[in-house]
This record gives structure tokens, sequence and C-alpha cells, in this order.
């Protein structure tokens, strides 16, 4: 087999980015057929505009002869279930993060593709950025020594909209989540414990939704280094996206992606270009990298880099640190791990 | 018409380049069929995995029905012909730069696509960066006042080929091409005298084919700015690509696109990435911009964005530089130009 | 009076430091006399190299008739009792910080200095560094709005000795005692409740004196803002040392200064210089504003930029910090002060 | 002898620069008289302010028995006259530049100083800064081989008054002769050959003086390399000052200070600080190690960094840019120092 076949389960904002990237960047994939359990005409013309077949049976899509994996791009709640369906008919699974919002499900989701043996990827793109990866690969390298401490500042540009709020899960679920992937992926450790502050520092009205749009949370992880992450809904200069390992000898830190290198000098000031808006100018080459990793590790039967696990612990870490927001006080992992 | 019907004129390494982006990253073009006079299985192999026919007969192509406009991307000397022969079959041209190293043979051509009524772009690519445009729009919004110095520091990663340089026709037609293209558009004024130094700085046997590795050429523009180029062929550290104006109330220049932003520091020293290693990696995205503006200007019946005289003027600055450094004196455009 | 005189208290390493500054960069100073209880031959020798005379008889040096302020650079247990002497005789005080580590002790000594009608000024010299002033006075005008997140990070280049660590209190009170003053400069608020991690992380035996290298603090300010914290005792790169404040309309934030500008860019990659090592080159202008800020307060009779609560609170927030990362759990610094 | 004893001849705006760094910045130094043929009540404050008694006889201050070495700082007329005074009292002289505009008359000099066997340093106050510097250093540490191009950039931040044009000698003399220093320290070599471009681009009456405020000058140097200069008289944005030599093996460059690192990111866009504005913010520190260099070489009787050739070369270098502007060629240095 040269390319992968492959079916794409869900066609909204984030369906259609990782289509685009299947059809037109990822030469080791075949994009066979495109599916939503709530296919409409802008679908149908998006579909058309790559190429692909669409339609309405997501479980015919999975089942499709050409198709080798699928892509699960619908909403969170369906993501579990597609797993399994997937698995059940022996195709390989990327899967969007998060797997579930219940640790038990992630975890029966999981099982199910180790015992039907194909290969599970979850969706924490970070870690195919050019940045990021410098960092963890630096860590990883050695070259510095053993991890002292891990730093992720991480701002939206601008605030979601309140509907999106409502259901988001809170911001430790809807956002911090990929932060505790990165320093997951940055520290080369597991995260052991957490403690949160959080407080509504804009005018937005997160609190009648019992959210917040402000968070530091502070991690020990089980190689002996410290952690902080620093969350804003609301940058409103951009996609603030820096993060930082210090160790034994040294430091690695990267800060973010300029929309050019401009500088203009008057009287007035010196002006530089703002970071890159949001994750889809700032992550896009990563998200094409993600794909091709994906169809990468079928194709070779290698292991995946970002598995299961990976999928599952960056929820665990995001209950424990709203439980420390909740009950201002350290919280350990294993407290919600069991 | 939605799409602009598109034949592919060589298939060498710029060709492909060019296809691929048509094939893959520009909507507003279909690739129809893609020709080398020199067709290989290379190529056959190439054109199959953009999903285009291929053919050995580049005429027939260029008179292809579903064929909107031409993408010319062969060998220099065949240039000027094929716009010609596009020119005549009435299909829009798109064409790599240099047009001819005969400013006769550009003049004609350029009056055949003016009076055949079809659109001519060059491929002068720079232009459609987003470091080098951020410098041009900031001068052409006048924000700055006018232009009173304008500097280019342009140096390639490493030498090429000596097969290369034999042919290529000597640095400031191979290589300052683009840099005298960058200081008209970056001045947004018109080159009237130049005064080149020159060397090989290099062990390198550029001598042995009369070229240099090394030029240094200032200019005079007709709105009373100053130029100047700085140019070698091998920095050993990447493509090194820097763009400054100086006017009445400011300055704006860009550095480099780097590999990542990554700064790694312990006892040592400070190490951040290198400079993207060459035209490929730097200008990936400014291709894609080029052939997306060039499939605009035909749909929507606008001026190119470079356009004939935009593929003269250099070759002419070119031909001033090279006398120039040869008789060591200051040249007048106008002893080039008649 | 055109020129402040003035007694030197304690020729250690940072009374010499201030001494010179006095000597030759602060017009508006005139060193009368230097005094150290423990006098030596590097003391006196010290003393005549800048032009001074020297005494081991403190209490006659605050009394001097020439003496109008008095520096107070001895170790940090005379600093209470000697602001009570200069105090009581009318004379006007800088005092290196901490004041004390007793918080009884402190404020009686604030009350000494106030009821005497003398100025009294601390010496958080980092207020006076033109980076983190730049963030300060962006806080500060509004033109961000009011802060969401203070962010400080704060490493030494290298251990201290054991034996300085053996009574040094804590790394929260003789290392983030300058980044607690740092936060409430920055946020233009008042600390209310802190939460600390720490670790040992390097080899150093610091465990052996009931200290840690490592620590992350959480903050609480009385505006609703949030603050973050991270400390090394050694980062082996030179004294980083970065400040942010990210505002309901933007961010503002320092980088290090650097031992230069260069970039040496080759093959192997590119290199950047390190930041400068310590204090005494980073601080270097700051501790001449302190000092001349100080001598403007007195001739001009304005109010001290760095006053008694100022030198009070970074002691209580230490005290709050420490008692945090013993037990583990968040704590209020109405705990501390009552 | 511990101390240098100086004669400050001269007291304008260098002058007391020079003076103030000797009193209190130098410990190598001793003031010991202030001389200025013209002196004036502001002089003798400044004296006083200074600590150093007087006077208007200039010869007396060489004569003074106390006096080791002078500080010539007068108006340049009188530079090479004083070295032959200097030289005749057996005193050590540190001058500012130019020696004098006349080339006889500076070799006159040069002549008398050596034939004394007094030290002689010419007052090219930026092989002492730091970023300057570290050019220089990797430069001539052979790192990168040998180097290929030499670049400075040199702007003013904004114009002199034309009281000063009238007189100053042209843009070569009164300000390129900085870079004319630079350039021959940054490419360990000499020049052979300039030529220059030079325009009135501003609205400032320059051509009213027979002068230019912009100018682009070509070097060729005898070890092969190339160089080029860029100057404006008013740049607007403070002192701009940017050298780079790309070499056989990579580039070593370096940007301006500024006056802080901040930066502040917001909707509107995001800002950085503005270069230092002028020499005595950016040079400041370099006119103190410059002073210090000078003490250093006479009490260890070591070479001086900045001899007389070097005093003498830019202005030959400066003659031949002038001579090249007028007569639009490219001159050699021969035609000029024979």
């Amino acid at each position: 087999m040269k390319q992968l076949g492959i079916a794409l389960l869900g066609m909204g904002r984030i369906g259609r980015l990782h289509g685009e990237n299947l059809a037109f960047n990822v030469p080791q994939a075949r994009l066979v057929i495109a599916a939503d359990a709530y296919l409409n005409d802008a679908m149908k013309e998006w579909a058309d505009s790559v190429g692909v077949n669409c339609t309405n049976d997501v479980i015919a899509a999975i089942n499709h002869p050409d198709v080798d994996a699928v892509f699960i791009c619908t909403s969170t709640a369906a993501h579990a279930e597609l797993i399994k369906a997937a698995a059940a008919a022996g195709k390989h699974i990327f899967c969007e993060k998060p797997i579930h919002t219940d640790l038990d499900q992630i975890k029966e989701a999981i099982a199910d593709a180790e015992n039907a043996g194909v290969k599970l990827q979850v969706g924490f793109v970070r870690r195919f950025d050019h940045n990021h990866k410098a960092v963890h690969d630096t860590v990883a390298s050695g070259v510095l020594g053993k991890p002292h401490v891990v730093k992720v500042c991480s701002r939206d540009p601008d605030h979601q909209s309140m509907d999106y709020i409502k259901t988001s899960g809170g911001i430790f679920l809807d956002m911090t989540i990929h932060d505790f992937d990165m320093v997951r992926y940055l520290s080369c450790g597991e995260v052991t414990e957490v403690c949160a502050y959080g407080a509504v520092c804009s005018d937005a009205p997160y609190g009648d939704y019992d959210d917040i749009d402000t968070a530091i949370i502070m991690l020990k992880f089980d190689n002996g280094a410290l952690g902080v992450i620093d969350n804003s809904r609301a940058s409103h200069y951009g996609y603030d996206q820096r993060t930082e390992v210090q160790c034994d000898k040294g430091c690695v830190r990267v800060d973010n992606d300029l929309e050019n290198t401009a500088q203009i000098a008057s009287a007035e000031g010196v002006s530089v270009a703002k970071p890159t808006w949001f994750f889809l100018e700032r992550y896009n080459n990563a998200f094409i990298a993600e794909a091709r990793a994906f169809c990468d590790s079928v194709l070779k039967d290698t292991p995946v880099l970002v598995n299961g696990k990976d999928g599952l612990m960056p929820v665990a870490i995001a209950m424990a640190a709203a439980k420390s927001y909740r009950e201002n006080r350290s919280v350990l992992l294993s407290e919600i791990l069991g």
C-alpha cells in the first residue's frame, strides 16, 4: 500500500481543515469519502471542491472497502463511540481531542483500539509545531540535562461566543487541555499534582456559566520538575503561544511566530508585526505534519506520536485542575485517576 | 469561468514546483496538461502523482482547448518564443524570469502579448513574500514619506555547480536580477544609474568562467533615492534575504525568516535557529501567492502585479551593472536602453 | 542645600557599590564618612580610593554634623536598629533590603522614621531598572487597561555558597523577596494570597539547610489580577530577569539585557550574546538611579519611590510563601499580617 | 606611578564629557587641570563641579609639572599644533578626531609624537563600543575565515545646524570619517579604493553649502574584501549604528542598542523601544573604555589601540570619497596618499 485510504468523519471547521490537508498536502493519503450525520449543502459543496464523495451515513463511510483509516472530527460527544466503531471495523483511527470528557469512556475506547490492533492517534496538534518541537527535542536530547521548570503561556486572541462557553466544559477542559498535553510533551515526564488559581478578569459574563477567562496552574512532575501554565481567553493581539523548559545546564524557550519580520521606525516609535492571529495561522503546518505522521505510522507500522494515553492524561489533569480551582487546594493526580 | 485551465510548460525543478502549487494550493486553477519537449520517465511519474496528463508536444499543450493560460517554466532560451506562441494562441501567460537575455527579444515578446490582448506576468516571486511586501506596502503607503535609501542584502546559501555557472550569464544576470527587481519594487521608482564592485572572495574557480561570487552595487533612482545591493553566492548559514528602505520620516526593514524561534541558553552561550535554507523554504508561500495572483488577474481582468516592463528592466539593470563592473565606472541606464 | 551629606554605614560588597556611586555618579550627593563596626585594612584602602574618611564608630558617623542622610548597608540584623538610631538623630535614611526578618521590628523602624519626620527609602533597586520601569509605567499609564496577569521570571546565574544559604532565611526571603517587590510594583496592586511549589532540582545540598533551589509561586491581588513568579538559584547562562503584565487590552513584557547585540551565523548555527551575568552588571545603572532618586526626594522633599510599606510587604509575602510551601496550601496574607 | 596626571585641553561639549569621565570613571586618571583659550563662566562652573582648577593658558596647562598626558578636545583647527606642543613637552597625547584636515599636517604631528617618544591615541571612540568590538573580535579571531564584505550603516538622529554644516568640511569628513575608521577596524585591512554616491534627499538646504545628507560609499580592501557604508544625517528615530562582516564561513553583525527591551502588544500592533538617541547615550560606556585604555597604554607602556596612522587614514579615505562623489568615478587611495 502506497497511499492510505481515508474516511473523514465530521465536516465542521476542523473536519474541513483536515480534509483539505489530506486532499492536497498529504501525499501519503487518499481521501476516499467524507461523512457527516448532519450533512448539509455547504458540506456537499465543500466535498465537491476537494473532489471527494460525501454521505450522511457515518458508519457506512467507516466500513467503505477502500477506507483504511478514519479521521474523527465530529463533536466531542461522538468521538469515543466512533473510535469503537472504527476499531470494530479494523480501521486505523485519528481522533480529534478530547476523546471524551469521561475517563472511563476514554479508557474503553483506547482498549477497543488496542484489542483490535489498530493505530489510534489523538489530535494534539501542537506537538507537530516547529517551535514547540524544538523545545521538546532539546529537552529530550539530554544536552541540557534534566528539566527543572516547564513553562507554557497560552492565550487565545479573543473571547469565544458565550454559546460555545455554555457547553465547553470550562477553561481547563476546552483550552488548557492543549497546555496540559504540552507540559507532558516538553517535560518528558508525568504530571503528579496540580494547583490552580483562576479569575474572571475581563468584563465578559463567564461567571454566568461557572467559567473563568484567566488561569494559572502550577504542576509537579514525576521526574522532579515543576511547571506552570498561564492562560487567557482574550489577548487581543493574537495567539500567544510560548513555551520554555529550564534544565540542569540551561534553558530552551520559543517565542511566537510573527506575521512578518518588519520593523518600522520613526519619531513616533518602533513597531513590529503581531503574532499570527489564531490556531489556523499558527498551526497550519503543524496540522499537515500531524496528518502525515499519522499516515506514516500506519503505512510503516510504527508507533503513533500521540497515543491513547496521551489522549487520556490531559483530560485527567484538566479534571484535577478544575477540582483544585473549585476547592482552592493542591490536587494529586491520583485523586482523579484512582 | 470559475477556474483557470492551465498548461504547464517545462517540468524541471521550477516547473514541478509551480505544477504542485497549481494542482493543490491554487483553488482558482485547474492543471489541464503538462508539457516538456524533453519528457522523461521521472516527469511522467511526477505528472501522474499530481494527476495531470503530460506530453512532449509543447505547442499542442498551448493550443489545448481547455487551456486558458500557460506557465512557462522551460529553460530561459525558450521563454520568449513560447510567449509569442501563447500570445498567438490567445492564451494568458505566466513566464519565469528572465524573459530573455536579449532586450530586443524581450521587447518583442512583450509587444506580442500586448497586441494579442493576453495577460503576461513575469516570475519575480519575491514581490509576493510576506516580508518584502511589508516593506513595499509601507513605502507605497507614504506614511514614512519619500524613500531616501533602498538596501537589499541577498546571499545564496552555497555555491551553485560550476556547470551552472558556466552558462548562467554571470552573477548580475543569474542572481542579482532578483535584487534589481526588488529595488524597483521597494523604491517605487526607476533605476537610472548603477555602479558595481565585484570580487572572487571564496576559493571557488569563478574566475575560470569570468564570473565573481561577491558583488556590491550602488544605484540611483529617478525619484532621487539612492540604493545599494550586496550579494554573495555562499553564506553557508542559509538564504540571507534582508531588505530595507529609509525614508523621509523613518525606516522600514525586514530580517530573515528563521527555522523556528527557539533560543537555547547555557554556560556555553546562546544559540538561535538559522535562516530557512534556500528559496524553496523561504519563498514557498510566495510561489503560491504568485500563482494565485496571476489566476486572479486573469479571472477578474485586473492588471498583473509583475508586468512585461517589470520583466525587462531588471535585465537592463543587470547589463548596466555588468558593464559597470567590467569598466570600473558608473553606468547610466540610458546607455543600455538607448 | 545643594548636595546631600551622606554617611555610608557598612563597607561590604553592597556598601562599596553604593559608596562608589555616591562618590562619582550622584552629583546630588557628597560622601562625608564611611563607617563599619568591623573596619579592616581593605575597607580603609577602599575608603582612601574614593576619597572619604572612615571609622569603626557607626553611631558617630550617623551623628557627624555634615551628615544629612545615611546609607545603611550593614548585615540585615543591624538594619532596623540603625534606622532607629538615624531617625533619633534626625537623619534621612536609605536602607538596604530587607529591613528585618521580623515584621514587628520592621513596623517599629518604620514608625520611628515617620515620627522623626525623616525620609526612609528601602533598597528595592529593580524599580529603577529601565526594563521593569517600562513595564510598570505602561501598566500605571492605564493605556492597556487594568492588569490581568503579572509574571516574573527570576533566576540567579549560579549557586551561592552553602555558607550563605545556611543563614539566608530561605529562597523566599533571600531571593524571591525582590520578585515579591516586583509584582507589587508591576501590578499596581497588593498581594492578598499566595501558593508556592518548591523543589531541589539541582544536585546541590539545599536539603541539608531546609532550603530549595527552584520555586513557583502563584499570587492573587486585591485588584483582581493573578500573578506568578518562577525562581531558580542557578541558570548557568546569566541573570535571567524577565517581567510581563497582561492587561485588559494587551500585554507588556521585557526580556533580558544582553552583553551585546552580536549575531554570529555559520554552518554550525547562529549564536547571540548571553544575558549580563549578575546584578552588578544588570542593575548597575539602576543602583545609580536609585541613589539619585533618594537624594532628590530629600533635597526636594518629595515622597520616596520605595517607602517603608514597600519594605514591609515583601517580607510578609515571603513569610506567606514559605508557609504555603511548608503546608502545601494556599495562604492568605491576612494570616501573616493579622 | 599609579595614576596618570591629565590636562584637559578644551572645555566644549566633548571636553566636558572626557573631563567628567576622567574625574569620576577612570580610576587610572587624575584630572590635574583644565584649560580653554576661550575660558568662560560656564566652563569655570563646570571645572568647579568636577573639582579641577582651570585656566585660559593652554600651554601652561600642558607644561604643568603634575601633568603626564593631555586630552586635546579643542576645535579641530588647533589639534595638530597642540599635539606638537605636547610632544615638545614630553607629554602623552589623547587627541579627538580628526587630527587635522590636511594630510601633511597630520603626518607632521604624528612624526613629532613619535620622535618625542610619547603615546598618541586618536579619539575614534566606536572601537571601544561593546557591539562593534564584538564584530571586530570575531573577525580578528579568524573563526569565520577571512572577510568578504564589510558593511556599516550609520545614521545620525537629526540634522545638525546649518551653522555647523557651513564649516564642517562636508559629510565625508564630518560624519563618515567614523565609518571609515570602522571599516578599517572591522575588516582588519586597508582601504585601497572608494566610490561614492551622494544626494540631498531631505528638504534641508545642504545644497547651499555644497554638502549632502545621504551617501553610499563602496570600498575595496587590500585583503580582497569589499565594503559598503550608507549614511544619513537624519533618521528621526535615533542613532542607527549597525555593522556587519560576512566572512568565508559565516557572518557576524550587530544591531542597535535600544532604550529598553519592552514589547507592548495590543490590537493596534506591537511596539518596541527606539534605539538610543545619539552618541552621548550610545557611546557613553565606550568613551569611558577609551579613556581607560589610553591611561593603561601609558601606565603599562603598551601600544595605544588607535594610533597615529589610524588618525591619518580615515581623513585620506574621506578625501578620496569626496573626490569620487565630485567626479562620479571610483578613486584609488593612492591618488590621495601619493
